[in-house]
């Protein structure tokens, strides 16, 4: 039963007191009742357009690292993305890529409502409610939103491998961007494979923006984080790249 | 019982379909259990510091002319300020004008978790979820926070009477002062007595920008809106204004 209730997202490790809070909207390819599989092939439904493929994984290995809680989707962005708000054709797109979702042609006015509440709602009202507690305890914190994104795309490979993406709020991608390039060999780019300009940033701007946290959006090419042990080596990675970041972005937004 | 209850908010027409969404966060001086008067004398409690004197009275005079849903608080803002983050002093603030708040002096993180919890949760994520709900439904929606301000502050008499104020979109704040000037005889100043910079335009920020939607904040000097028959006055001249406002606002941010 997902319908109405907070089974839309899954909180682990609310308690952890880590200076990051990491956010995985695209970390499940489940199609669960009412809506279930949206007339999408086996394929399909394993495929990016359903999920960020490695992307939780990567999440729940950084977490471990960083004593981070993680908020994370459980239903496909097909049925809803939880990175676009209600009112957005990306919140239950109809096409994805090169492909047709046939349950999301013809959406009524009263099924967008009913996934807003289902989805949408839980989830985002669960992460303002886990950032709010932790500012009103006075504990530091800053929001990482994790995904991951195709090789190939509309049949062009992609060169990026990590891409760094800001809302309006630049401070913390810059520090990241400046730390990856110091410690990484892989192709690191600013607002690549998208920017705040494809409208994929709102989950920064709903959550982290209006509540002055820094914030930043990260994205892995999904082949290199496709099993355990790539997710642990980039988790390593990541996790001394935002450790470092973080006190400059502070600096940062402090003396703006 | 107020506690972790939606006590802390009270929605009025949520049902109402008017382009407008009305939010009054300080309509309410009640001190309510287990917070109590915080130390505050009847005439403190009275005062424009416990609430904006006149603010609701005239909310819901113009939410009847605008067919508009009503957020408002049940709770003074000395308790906890709806417009303010939960890690902002002004939260939950020691001192307001020349007053001190003895109830707020030396307040614990568990404390304000607590009022965090009981009143700022439940209200914005009712608020999110107005909104959001009309969003999925396509009822197009505009955000108005109503306030009011004392007449003299700090010893010193205000000449403003009608302050219009934006956040960092600023499209509904431009035409509703060009359409104030244009139909009413009183002082209009934007951004005066307050702008964002000091701090009060939070609930524009958390619920209006990330979906959006055209916002403003409006504050009336309270002496102009202490009766009922003023408050009806006010609400004919404002619905006018904000009905001829909304598609010259409309217009310009879907220029942008």
């Amino acid at each position: 039963m997902i319908q109405g209730t907070e089974d839309a997202v899954v909180i682990a490790g609310a308690e952890r007191e880590g200076a990051f809070v990491l956010v995985c909207e695209h970390a499940a390819n489940t199609f669960p009742a009412p809506w279930g599989t949206l007339g999408l092939s086996e394929g399909q439904q394993a495929a990016h357009i359903a999920w960020d493929p490695g992307a939780l994984g990567l999440t729940e290995r950084l977490a471990h690292r960083l004593d981070a809680p993680v908020v994370a989707a459980s239903v496909s962005r097909l049925v809803y993305d939880l990175n676009r708000p209600p009112h957005s054709p990306g919140a239950s797109p109809s096409r994805s890529e090169i492909h047709d979702i046939p349950g999301n042609a013809a959406l009524t006015a009263e099924e967008r409502l009913g996934r807003t509440r289902a989805i949408y709602l839980p989830f985002h009202n669960a992460l303002r409610s886990l950032i709010a507690e932790r500012l009103a305890l006075g504990i530091p914190t800053a929001l990482v939103t994790i995904h991951s994104f195709t090789p190939v795309y509309f049949g062009t490979p992609r060169a990026v491998e990590f891409g760094i993406i800001h809302d309006s709020d630049p401070a913390l991608a810059l520090a990241v961007l400046a730390e990856a390039r110091a410690q990484m060999s892989l192709n690191v780019q600013l607002n690549e494979p998208y920017s705040a300009g494809d409208g994929v940033t709102h989950t920064l701007a709903l959550q982290a923006t209006p509540m002055g946290v820094p914030n930043v959006m990260l994205e892995l090419r999904n082949d290199l984080i496709a099993d355990a042990a790539a997710q642990d080596a980039m988790a390593d990675l990541l996790a001394a790249v935002l450790r470092a970041a973080l006190p400059r972005a502070t600096a940062l937004t402090e003396a703006v």
